[in-house]
């Protein structure tokens, strides 16, 4: 019998955010690798590619033809996974195994640059903002509609995270109901509000920031750290320092800071495997509900699959669906990693 | 405003096993894809392989030589993600936000086939008998271990599922404690069992055959149907028809039905795209723990990645790691095509 060692010892660690468990191996760290390698592209994009439908000034699927635009560009998504019908609807409660209701909603594409080749890490502090800007008047105005309830502010980055483009791009899904990840994390936000008298993120950040070994990026506003209870090999998310609920909510010099950090965040990690590094990244915010929200405290996530190098991923396959995720590196480690690297892109250095 | 047509409008659907919702988008199965494409071979492979560590009688990554196996073949993992030591643990109530367990476990590969180049629905039917013994036995011998209360067995076929050999095999992770989608599972089990003193998915068996629509394969025994909460497009799940808890109570006619069921299943989804299918496949049931298990029946999931052909997935990503799951085709759509394929393998054709 031995005691406990969090840097060596299989365990299990908790999410407070959505009451889940995560099993991690700190010790698998250096199991061979003979699985599937990711396509890794090299080759320089053009600044401009004619048969982009994102470029300015190409035309869409749908025939229409996008605009000379200059910083960001949002268009409707002409495949949406929702319609903004409004669908009568009379609750069938005979079937208790065939619970279906209808969901409206809109899906937005938000063009980050007209430049084809350029992604968050290589662009001006300024553009950043200008996105920024974005989001913030699409979660004003899509939260504004009576029926939208919820903004979903997300990016897809690189073909194994599903991209069909690498036009840098994110999208928009706005929709009536919280969605089931949003809905679980409102919960326990709003359990430990209701317990605690207290803002669940803001006490992990204050308790983070203490201990300092998960901290990836400090600036004046805002931290990026590898959660605790982290999924993704170099899983991170991002936390404002003073407590408010949405984007909205940023002042001038926290809407910089936020630029500033989303660059030096994804910079570290083009760095780490010397690639464009893929991953999903999203805001979780307040509601658009009508509604206080003060249990919601802003924070983005990013989940990257990458695990060993630019072509080998995590799996979260067998065991992680049926079971529960499973990671092979410390959230430790992986923060130390990420705070040791760069802050210049390498393609500067 | 119109009527809500399930088989037309997006909608969400409720899971009860996991109380969670699945975004339906019908009316998006024709976007186009110019995304990412996965590696398909369609070179045969050979019987045996020199070079694969799974082979008989060949050294695997420790040294060890596998033996002359005619039939099945287990061995612990070389890189098992968890481990059997004692771990002495206080729990530290003083950090609310890192609360870290040890995890004790034992994680095995069940090689199905001596031969490299089979795969379930190639084998024959005394063959998958032989592998459901195997895993009865392995249930039986891992849960008998004191500290082990759950014994996930399950399957990453293919390498788009992380699977990093071809040869056919297996892998189960026995453990102390209830994996988070295994506890979710049964506490929506139990409640229900608590509050209709009936089993939930033998109701849900029940209900399923009498509509029709979503069964894929019925036998004397089981049902394949694709679920009504499914989450990837050809999602199946196998329910026994008889109401018991775990893989050792199966009778002798009701292991062959299920050896059938298995067989015929993944002969349909090999003929869907006439291609070895990928999927992570699992079962669920009793844990291990000492206790009844009323509420538990046994069943084995299936979550098959692949959307439109061989090479074009389903990818689960920026909105489906933030909000929820999201499909393009229907559960009753994907029943149906799966119901129609020949029950003959398409290389026998
Ligand atoms: O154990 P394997 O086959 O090497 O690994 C595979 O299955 C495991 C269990 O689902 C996953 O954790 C790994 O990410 C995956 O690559
Ligand atoms: O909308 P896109 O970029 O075509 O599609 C991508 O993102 C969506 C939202 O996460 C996913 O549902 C799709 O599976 C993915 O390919």
């Amino acid at each position: 019998m031995r005691n406990f060692d969090i840097n060596e010892d299989p365990h299990r660690r908790y999410n407070p955010l959505i009451n889940e468990w995560v099993l991690v191996s700190p010790h698998r760290a250096k199991r061979p690798w003979q699985g599937q390698n990711e396509l890794v592209v090299t080759e320089p994009l053009p600044k401009y590619d004619p048969t982009c439908y994102l470029c300015p000034e190409n035309v869409r699927a749908n025939g229409m033809k996008n605009p000379k635009y200059e910083s960001s560009f949002v268009f409707e998504n002409d495949f949406a996974a929702m319609k903004q019908d409004e669908i009568i609807y009379e609750e069938d409660i005979k079937y208790t195994f065939f619970q279906a209701k209808p969901e409206r909603g809109i899906s937005r594409v938000v063009c980050f640059s007209p430049r084809h080749d350029l992604t968050l890490p290589e662009m001006e502090i300024a553009d950043i903002e200008n996105i920024i800007k974005t989001w913030q008047k699409e979660y004003t105005d899509l939260g504004a509609i009576k029926y939208i309830n919820h903004v979903q502010i997300f990016e897809n980055k690189g073909s194994v995270m599903g991209c069909s483009n690498p036009h840098p791009h994110g999208q928009i899904w706005a929709q009536s109901s919280l969605p089931t990840q949003v809905e679980k994390t409102q919960n326990n936000l709003k359990g430990y509000f209701d317990k605690y008298k207290s803002n669940m993120l803001q006490d992990y950040l204050e308790a983070e920031l203490k201990k300092g070994d998960r901290i990836v990026i400090e600036n004046d506003h805002f931290v990026a750290l590898v959660p605790f209870w982290a999924i993704w090999p170099y899983e991170t998310m991002i936390i404002s320092k003073r407590h408010f609920g949405k984007i909205t909510d940023l002042t001038p010099e926290e809407a910089t800071a936020f630029a500033k950090i989303l660059k030096q965040l994804t910079i570290k990690y083009d760095n780490l495997f010397q690639t464009s590094f893929p991953y999903s990244s999203g805001i979780h915010q307040a509601p658009t509900d009508g509604y206080d929200h003060p249990e919601w405290q802003f924070h983005m996530h990013f989940y990257p699959p990458l695990l060993r190098s630019a072509s080998v991923k995590k799996f979260m396959v067998g065991y992680e669906m049926l079971g529960e995720s499973q990671r092979d590196i410390t959230p430790e480690k992986s923060a130390a990693i990420l705070r040791e690297l760069p802050d210049l892109h390498y393609k500067m250095a």
